[in-house]
């Protein structure tokens, strides 16, 4: 491997929101000594978020507490979706504890019940007929569907957005550009720009993008090789969070489908009712994925994921290797899985995920006629992204003011981070109870933060 | 990809104990309905074991319970290490997730604390100042451990023994050889044979091991690459168990880092207290390895594995890029990792593994003087090869008595398993909990299958 080299200037490569070691002097006794504990004991590859790092010692709903019984509002955990210690859901995944914990080489109906429960939530052809595949983690998850698209095209060649991030395993890390420049990618990833409603408004944005899809399907032809997978979250997370138009994909995954290619939707941040609109990001863009990855949510914070497949797409994979995964499927995790998808149904958090997203943005939008740093609001459901930016002509982004937001929200107990290639979108995903009210706290605390800014 | 060619009849690359869904229609009614919706929701990538496959409803220690009530004696289940369903277990994890389940980039003392728990069991330059990462799978264990070899070497080179299994991602399922002829391997892949024990006896394996490995290496060099690492499980689990002698991997330490490559002990199988020997297997052969990777027992069936480093290694990989996973080393992982490290000790079994596990292999060594198709008794603590062999002269390996074995024994409701390159080393590997009696029972039914073969 070439000698990296150092990040550039810009901050593209660095991570959003992280805390930097060299300013440790400052925090407080407490504070200071795990910090010195985590560097030693967990080494230089672990990253804390915010200037000032947080503990917390419990959780409930949308609330975390830390040691003096402060509540601080969780409005970034997309993870335990249905909420902190979830009573339901710690329920079911004791009992199952301790009744069986094993693996998929013996006969679970527990396994086969969970997987018909999910796959009846999707469309198209998975829908119909897909086959379900569990991991334990959202990047194992894309591990394996790139695995199974290389192996059904025969073909290398991936293509993603210019930020994505879609995992820390060696082949997506190597499909992960937000990584940063000293992360290396893989040499048969191919980039295209995101989906930007914010520059580039108005209708065409999909078949532009598809035009930009073709050309790197062409470059990847000129190598001998071609396209195995276009893969893409619908919300573009990493990117900024570009939740709308959702006529994007439909263009792009027909271009990918005309070369021969597979449509790889990741789900990891879009689905599970996290859109508020439809229970799978791609639904919102008419798509049928010929595999779905998922990861997350999906267990409320217990280690599970999976992929969804069209059966052609797997039958050639599973003749000529097999798929096994320790704890992926295991009793608990499809305990912890179903109790997670039952909640999400019984507490109806599609519909809370869509008025409440709907409610914030349209505050949102009443903050921002207030505040010119704001250059855009823009989001589906519970993921909500708040561009920011110097000057509401030029659109420079804003990485300065975005840090100061989120450092300044924490300071006022409200947690968020920040997004996109020059870190200035602030990032709001909080777990699918939070309440208007909720919403409320957030919006007070925000509007507290930029009023205190100095300009 | 090129066109894969159809497996080997010799059973290369062929599961060890695999149902074959072809014998569907023999199977009894409820049986038949459960694996024909496993092949319709799961697809054709994942395997039951057992010519009849078997459904559990619960468990307790080392007892599985079907739905009629009988117990089948488990003797092959490493990951429930401290038993299935232990209520210290169980109650640790829930009593977490009722309180809070949150990652790695807030501050918490319970990853700290277990950080410096589990460095403290090893030796060498990691048990002085090693680093702790954690991830949910041994695949994801080892593939960061590669990902890290080969960025702090800056070459790809990877060696491993012949049948070696080190994961299910595309970079390790890559460096598995075992997944079979079906499974594309690494181009920067080399093997060198497992060193086994029973075709090969006395002294000089080690040495010879290392000529072998030194070849490969020099084979990588004239590609203008090298060596990144060698990694290996030092019970040789899916080569076929071989657990002695112990001065094999000193000699491939020596060369391999004369060759600026580093030495990955791969403990998923071999560590937290499996030998009855140390705690871990590298320690038997008395290494000092440059990572160390663990994963299966860790949690007793939670989905927590890890990394273990020398900070040099880390440090490159560190500043260049970031290691992030959701669930890895979340609050609730770790409390399930230490109550899991806490019963080992408590329970001393480390000390009830070296012990029952001797006391098995004196007693199967007893019936290898009835049963010339025992070929080879071997192993260490509570993992334990039997060789099956059609003429103890021609040593030749008997894969079909080994699939009685494992079948009939299953019948008489015990659970063991098949290994090794020929599928002839009948593997057993119980939960830690096992007593003398369970050997005793395990040993009792073994001996009515063996005295029932026709021959």
């Amino acid at each position: 491997m070439p000698e990296l080299t150092e990040q550039a200037p810009s901050g593209r490569g660095k991570m959003n929101n992280a805390f930097d070691p060299a300013t440790a002097a400052g925090l407080d006794e407490q504070t200071r000594t795990l910090v010195d504990r985590r560097q030693r004991l967990l080494g230089p590859a672990y990253r804390l978020f915010y200037h000032q790092p947080v503990e917390f010692v419990r959780g409930r709903g949308v609330l975390l507490y830390d040691r003096d019984g402060r509540d601080y509002l969780d409005a970034y955990n997309n993870v335990v979706s249905v909420g902190h210690a979830h009573p339901r859901v710690t329920e079911a995944i004791a009992a199952q504890l301790g009744t069986l914990c094993t693996h998929t080489r013996y006969l679970q109906p527990g396994i086969l019940d969970y997987a018909e429960d999910l796959l009846a939530t999707h469309s198209g052809r998975i829908g119909q007929a897909g086959h379900a595949m569990f991991t334990c983690t959202g990047s194992e998850a894309n591990d394996l569907a790139l695995r199974m698209a290389r192996h059904y095209t025969g073909r290398h060649g991936v293509i993603v957005t210019a930020e994505a991030y879609h995992g820390n395993s060696d082949l997506t890390a190597g499909i992960s550009p937000s990584l940063g420049e000293g992360s290396p990618l893989d040499p048969w990833l191919r980039r295209v720009p995101a989906p930007d409603s914010y520059r580039r408004p108005g209708p065409g944005l999909g078949p532009w993008l598809a035009e930009q899809v073709a050309a790197q399907i062409h470059d990847l032809e000129r190598r001998g090789d071609g396209v195995a997978a276009f893969i893409a979250d619908s919300l573009f997370s990493s990117d900024g969070i570009y939740a709308q138009p959702t006529d994007v994909l439909g263009p792009v995954a027909e271009v990918i489908r005309r070369a021969g290619g597979l449509f790889v939707a990741d789900e990891v941040q879009s689905g599970f009712a996290r859109s508020g609109e439809r229970m799978w990001g791609y639904q919102r863009h008419g798509l049928d994925p010929d595999l779905v990855t998922m990861g997350k949510p999906m267990g409320n914070g217990y280690p599970v994921a999976g992929v969804l497949v069209v059966p052609e797409v797997v039958a050639g994979f599973g003749r000529d290797t097999r798929y096994f995964n320790t704890f992926g499927g295991n009793t608990v995790a499809m305990a912890a899985a179903q109790v997670t998808l039952d909640v999400i149904r019984d507490e109806d958090l599609l519909a809370g995920s869509g008025r409440v997203g709907e409610f914030l943005r349209r505050e949102l939008a009443g903050l921002a006629a207030r505040y010119p740093v704001i250059g855009d609001v823009r989001g589906a459901g519970l993921y909500v992204g708040i561009e920011l930016v110097r000057d509401r002509g030029s659109q420079e982004p804003d990485r300065a003011a975005a840090t100061a937001v989120v450092n300044g929200l924490r300071e006022r107990r409200v947690l968020i981070s920040a997004t996109g290639e020059h870190g200035n979108v602030l990032k709001i995903r909080p777990p699918l109870v939070f309440t208007e009210a909720d919403a409320g706290r957030l919006l007070t605390e925000l509007d507290a933060v930029l009023a205190s800014r100095p300009d």
